[in-house]
C-alpha cells in the first residue's frame, strides 16, 4: 500500500496518531523535502521514531518507480510537509499507484493554505486563487493578474514564495515584493504599488511564527531594517476586509500601517476608461451645440431662396434633435457607470459618440478635434 | 492559555502528538460540534483519553465568557472539526482572548477545504472562492454568482452544504443541486444546468469515503437510486481541467460521465450580447444602404431646381460615407469580440449604431424598425 502522509505545518509534533502508526508499521518510510522544506530537527525526530527513515529528492518522487514497486508488496510511507495533496507531484504518484492497482491511503494534515489565512484572522471563504512568486520575472505576470482578479472579486490572495531545495534557495520577501512592483511597472493595471496593504506570514505553525502587516513600502523598509527572519515566508494581499477581519488583524498581526481595502484601489478597464471618455464626449457635445447655434443664426442671412432656407431650417432642427438624444445617451452612460453596469455604459457612450460624430460626415465639422484645441 | 485544537477530517486518530499533549495537560477540555459535526465515536475516544471532556453548543462558544475566564487562570482546550480557524466564530474567540491579554495557541489540522480537492486529484491552485449552499433559496444567489466568477476565472468551486447541529439537519446533496438549478432558473446566466459536471465528495477523510463525479442530471439520478450515504457531503463544481486533473479524476473518482470543461460553458454578459447585437446592427446597415440607393435614384427625378439636386446629391454622398464608416466600426467590433476585447467591441458597436441611427433623425427612416419587420 502507498501511504501519503502529511507532516502538516507544526513539524514533527504535528504528526497524527494515525500517521505515527503508519510510520511505525510500514516496510519503508521516505520523507521528501523538495515541494516544501522539512526542518532538520523534524527529520531527526522522525529518525528517533524509526532509524531507517530515508530523505529523498525530487527525482526519486517524480520517477516514482521504486516507491511504486515497493508499495506493490508492502506498506510504503511517503512523508511531506503540509497536506500531501497540495503538491501536484504527489497527486500524480497517487494516480499512477491507483492505475497500477496498488492500494492507496492519504493521511491529510494542516496546510499553509488554510492556516496562513486563519492565523491572520482572515476569512477563508474570501480566499481567491492561490499563486506563487518566482525569481524569474515572466511567470509572475500571471500571478499579478491572479491578484488583479482576486481583488476585483474582493478576495484575498495567498502568495507562496519559490523554494528550490537543490540550491537551498528561498525567494526572499523583499525580492518577491519588488518582483510584483516590477509587474505593475510593466502591466500598468493599477493592481499593486507601495501603498498596497499586504501581510508577511513567516514560519506559520512554528514556535517562532511572526506576522507583519503593512503597506508594501513599509514592509520593504521593515525588511531592510529588521528582516523577516528564517523562511518559510508567505505573502497575503488582502482584498476587501470585513470589520471582524480588521479587528482580527489588529489583534493578531504586527501592523506597520492601518489595513486598507485594496479592492477599492483596483478597477476594470471599463471603470478606468469611462470617466475620461464620457467627459470627452460632453465636450464634443457642447461643440456640436455651438455649431447648431451658429448654423441657426446663419439661416436666412445668405440663402439664395426661401426653399433653401426651409430646407436648412428643417435640417438644423433634425440635427438638434439628434444632439439632444446624444445627450440623453451620455447621461445614461454616466448612470450605468455609477451602477457598475459597464457594458451598458460603454454601449450608450459609443452610441452617443456615433450620433455626435454624424456631424463630421454631414457638416464637415469635427466636434472632437475642436474640443482638443479648446483644452 | 486558550488552545484551539483542530480535530482534522480523520476523526480521533487525526489528532496530533501536540494536540494530545494539550488535551492531557489542560485544566478544561471542550469539544464543539456545531460548526461541523464530530462523530460520536470520536467523542467517545476523546473521553477515553480524558473522562471530563465537555461537549458544548453554539451559545457556549459564541458567548465565550466562561472559556475566556477559565483561560485567564489555566490552560483551556477547545476542540473543533477540521482546521479550527476556518470557522469565523473561533477567530472571534481568539481575537477576544488576545485583546484580553490571554495567551493563545492554535494547533492546526487538516481541512476539508484542501483535502476535498486533493482526494479528487484537483489542483488546489485552481480553487476559487469557497461557498455554501443553504436550504433557504435567497442566500444561494451569491453562491451561484461565486460559481459564475470562479468558472469565468477557470477555477474550481468548493461548496459546503448547510449543517444545523441543533436540529440535526444536513442539507442533502440532491436538495443542494436542485437549489442551484433553481438559481439558474431565476438568474438565467447560463452558469449551471443538468449538463454541468460536478463532484460529490462524501465523508472525506473517513474510512467509508466515497467520491462520485458526473453531470448534475446523472448525480440527481444516482441520488434517487443509490444515495450518497451518510453526511458530511461536499460538492465541487470544476472549472477548466488540466489533463493531469482529468487523469486523476478517472483514477480517483467513480465517474458517471466523462468530465467536461464547465468554464467553456459560461460567458460574460458582453460575450452573450455581442453576437446578436452585431448581427442586428449589420441588418440595420443593409437597410440604411437600401435607403441610400433609393434616395440616389430619386435625385433629379422630382427636384424643382438644379441647386436642390446638387444639395441632395451632396447630402447623400455624405450619408454614404457615414454608413461606410459605420461598417468599418462594425467589423472592428467583430474583431475585438473575437480577441475577447469586449470593452472595445461594445464601444465600436455602439458607435456604429449611433452613426446608423443618425438616419432616423436626419431622414425619418428607422433602419432598426424596418429590420425588425424583415425578420
Amino acid at each position: 500500500m502507498l501511504i501519503l502522509v502529511g507532516m502538516g505545518i507544526h513539524g514533527y509534533k504535528g504528526l497524527s496518531i494515525e500517521a505515527i502508526e503508519a510510520i511505525k508499521g510500514a516496510e519503508k518510510v521516505y520523507v521528501e523535502a523538495y515541494t516544501s522544506p522539512v526542518r532538520g530537527r523534524d527529520i531527526d525526530a522522525l529518525r528517533a521514531l524509526r532509524a531507517d527513515v530515508v530523505e529523498v529528492h525530487r527525482w526519486f518522487v517524480e520517477d516514482g518507480r521504486r516507491v511504486l514497486d515497493e508499495a506493490r508488496v508492502g506498506d510504503v510511507v511517503l512523508l511531506a510537509y503540509g497536506d500531501p495533496l497540495i503538491a501536484t507531484t504527489h497527486i500524480e504518484l497517487l494516480v499512477r499507484a491507483r492505475r497500477a492497482g496498488i492500494a492507496c491511503k492519504v493521511i491529510h494534515s494542516s496546510s499553509i493554505v488554510t492556516a496562513a489565512l486563519g492565523v491572520c484572522g482572515l476569512h477563508v471563504y474570501k480566499l481567491g486563487r492561490v499563486a506563487t512568486v518566482v525569481s524569474s520575472p515572466i511567470p509572475n505576470t500571471s500571478t499579478y493578474y491572479a491578484i488583479y482578479s482576486n481583488l476585483m472579486q474582493m478576495n484575498h490572495t495567498l502568495l507562496l514564495l519559490e523554494y528550490d531545495q537543490e540550491h537551498g534557495y528561498f525567494l526572499a520577501v523583499d525580492s518577491a515584493l519588488r518582483l510584483l512592483l516590477d509587474c505593475e511597472a510593466r502591466e500598468r493595471m493599477n493592481v499593486i504599488d507601495e501603498d498596497t496593504f499586504a501581510i508577511v506570514a513567516s514560519r506559520v505553525g512554528m514556535e517562532d511564527m511572526g506576522i507583519v502587516g503593512g503597506r508594501i513600502g513599509s514592509l520593504l523598509k521593515h525588511s531592510d531594517q529588521h528582516g523577516f527572519g528564517e523562511p518559510p515566508h508567505t505573502l497575503i494581499v488582502t482584498g476587501s476586509l470585513h470589520f471582524t477581519e480588521v479587528e482580527a488583524l489588529r489583534a493578531s498581526v504586527m501592523l506597520l500601517d492601518e489595513p486598507i481595502d485594496n479592492s477599492k484601489r483596483v478597477s476594470t478597464r471599463a471603470e478606468m476608461m469611462l470617466p475620461n471618455y464620457i467627459a470627452r464626449a460632453y465636450n464634443a457635445l457642447s461643440r456640436a451645440r455651438e455649431y447648431i447655434m451658429h448654423a441657426k443664426g446663419n439661416v436666412g442671412n445668405k440663402a439664395k431662396d426661401k426653399d433653401e432656407d426651409e430646407y436648412e431650417d428643417d435640417a438644423i432642427g433634425r440635427i438638434k434633435d439628434m444632439i439632444d438624444n446624444a445627450e440623453y445617451y451620455l447621461s445614461d452612460a454616466e448612470r450605468f457607470a455609477r451602477e457598475h453596469r459597464y457594458e451598458n455604459a460603454i454601449l450608450a457612450l459609443g452610441y452617443a459618440e456615433g450620433l455626435i460624430d454624424a456631424l463630421r460626415y454631414l457638416r464637415d465639422i469635427d466636434p472632437w478635434a475642436s474640443k482638443k484645441k479648446s483644452t
